[in-house]
């Protein structure tokens, strides 16, 4: 694969564009591996600009090559403006209204900014070699955390703990969380957002158990609905239901199949069994430096899907007041489907 | 003290606007309670409105007081747009300016956009009570992680485990980090925001530890530098003007002040002593539900100090592949001056 650097210079021309400026530092830090709080990218035609500031002029030196680093010393957004000419594309998405005001007030003469917010995030889609096994390992890792904290049981420990337990064990393996676990037993599990609370988990309940690792940058993501004790007849209905449509949207997936397609998949087998209200968000999302990028599966996604790219399958039920079930995998689409990231089973499993 | 939406609601009168679009997440939590990552606030004369969505409903039951609580079923900017009148003010210094492109399209006839960020920042300045208490708890755990942690030794140990230490013992007292914690020994201390690595700390340097923990959403800020054993005649003379400048700055807070003479206070001791290149980033900024916010104290601040603001007091000196000297507290300012939240001692102390 070409350099990162190379395909946003290809973009750019594709955009008839002059410059890029890059200003998500998560932009930044995939194109130039810079990971400091204070950095920007000019990109053009054989020009590779990498600024920061004073406190990261160390930290530059032993994180960036292939771009020309230079430090700002005085105003930041003139220093930047003095490296751009021509048509420039802005990210859009990401720079505030305040920003670009204030940054089109010092341009030269004769350089205009334009939207072109995205350019990043699309060459961000397809993973290359190294990212696909980062977030092969952060997976790994989440999964084994998850592991252990299922030995460590549910019963009698609040949500709280539990989630605690599951960050002990990511930290232990060198690891961070990619976001904030979710343990969302009972009721709690029809907030598809819920946060770990003071709940003591008892028997005879479902709890949804959402996770991340991230190692490296690179974020996992996946979630498990398990049962303590015999969740009841609906209960156990509901999570059929859950895993037919996950099921359903797996064997969807493969390169140039559209992510509403894939959603569809999953919507078509919740809807059948009475639950069209009850599926509020969309099926998945790309995953990578970000825990939510693209591509997205969702009910109004154009996004096409292909080889590389990494996305999770989470389709899931939420009866407000009552219960609910998400199942989640991770997985690499191949030119033949899929390869799944995720390792934990996904039969309804009890849990102590 | 009002209520937070009735100080917005006079804020909103004096710049002449109708309605205030609150669209960034803390400016939101700190006006609803509200802690998810999707929501928005509609305020104007007698109208206290909060917006989210379907993941949310039942958490802003939960949170949300005070507020009118509408969850948005279709497009989230036009769900917004159709509770807007008249003049709008927005927050352009964190709305992006697709988000603005996009909400202008769905906007009534006869509605404006106008720039008006920086209104609930404002707002936040100024702490009460409970937010004062809060800040003030994140400081004692800070300090009593780091005094655990200094108590575990650094001599022979990496940057990264010391840092790991401190965070451990800020999770056991039920804290999170208010940022990632910094340990730079030796050379690594000349860069401000350093990372803590593989380095392992030898006898004779010194070690600059900037740390904070986070409790109910409330930051703190703290650094200390010390010495593991005799940092050499240069050290020492780094260490005792840093402690100068610091010091005279701690003299020179109380309300009225603007921040520029705070920093004037501090720099004119560095400057004094030969290191006016050495001090590159400003003394201090305000702490809060952010880790920085307002008011600043830096070379170019006009923001005058305030009874109740809290902010942070951080002189340094960096000689680039040498040392590095920072000594930072976190402080509340008073009618007659200031109050200390930091409490660990601030002459040089050795650590095995």
């Amino acid at each position: 694969m070409r350099s990162r650097g190379d395909r946003l210079e290809a973009a750019l021309a594709e955009h008839e564009l002059d410059r890029m400026l890059v200003t998500d530092l998560t932009n930044v830090r995939y194109l130039t591996g810079f990971t400091g709080t204070n950095g920007a990218v000019v990109c053009g035609p054989g020009l590779r600009v990498f600024l920061t500031d004073f406190r990261y002029t160390e930290r530059a030196v032993a994180e960036v090559s292939e771009w020309e680093t230079v430090t700002v010393t005085g105003d930041w957004l003139a220093g930047i403006a003095e490296r751009l000419e021509g048509k420039v594309g802005f990210e859009d998405d990401h720079m505030s209204v305040r920003a670009l005001t204030k940054l089109e007030e010092k341009l030269p003469d004769g350089v205009e900014a334009v939207a072109a917010g995205g350019a990043v995030e699309a060459l961000r889609r397809v993973k290359d070699a190294q990212e696909l096994a980062a977030i092969a390992e952060a997976a790994k890792l989440a999964d084994a955390a998850l592991k252990a904290t299922l030995e460590e049981g549910f019963v009698g420990r609040t949500e709280r703990a539990v989630a605690a337990a599951f960050e002990a064990h990511v930290r232990a393996g060198g690891g961070t969380l990619s976001f904030d676990t979710i343990v969302a037993s009972g009721p709690n599990g029809a907030q598809p957002h819920a946060e770990p609370g003071d709940r003591v988990i008892p028997k005879g309940e479902l709890v949804t158990f959402d996770n991340g690792a991230k190692l490296d940058g690179y974020c996992s993501d996946g979630t498990r609905t398990y049962a303590t004790g015999d969740p009841g007849e609906e209960g156990v209905r509901v999570y059929e239901t859950v895993l037919a449509a996950h099921q359903a949207a797996m064997e969807a997936i493969r390169p140039g199949v559209k992510g509403e397609d894939v959603d569809k998949a999953a919507r078509d087998v919740i809807d059948a069994a009475g639950h069209k209200d009850h599926f509020g968000h969309g099926l998945g999302h790309g995953v990578g430096l970000d825990i939510h990028e693209g591509p997205r599966l969702s009910l109004r996604s154009d996004d096409v899907l292909a080889t590389n790219e990494v996305v999770t399958v989470e389709p899931g039920i939420y009866l407000a007041g009552d219960l609910g079930v998400r199942i989640e995998d991770l997985v690499v689409i191949t030119d033949d489907g899929l390869r799944n990231l995720s390792s934990l089973p996904k039969d309804l499993t009890y849990v102590d």
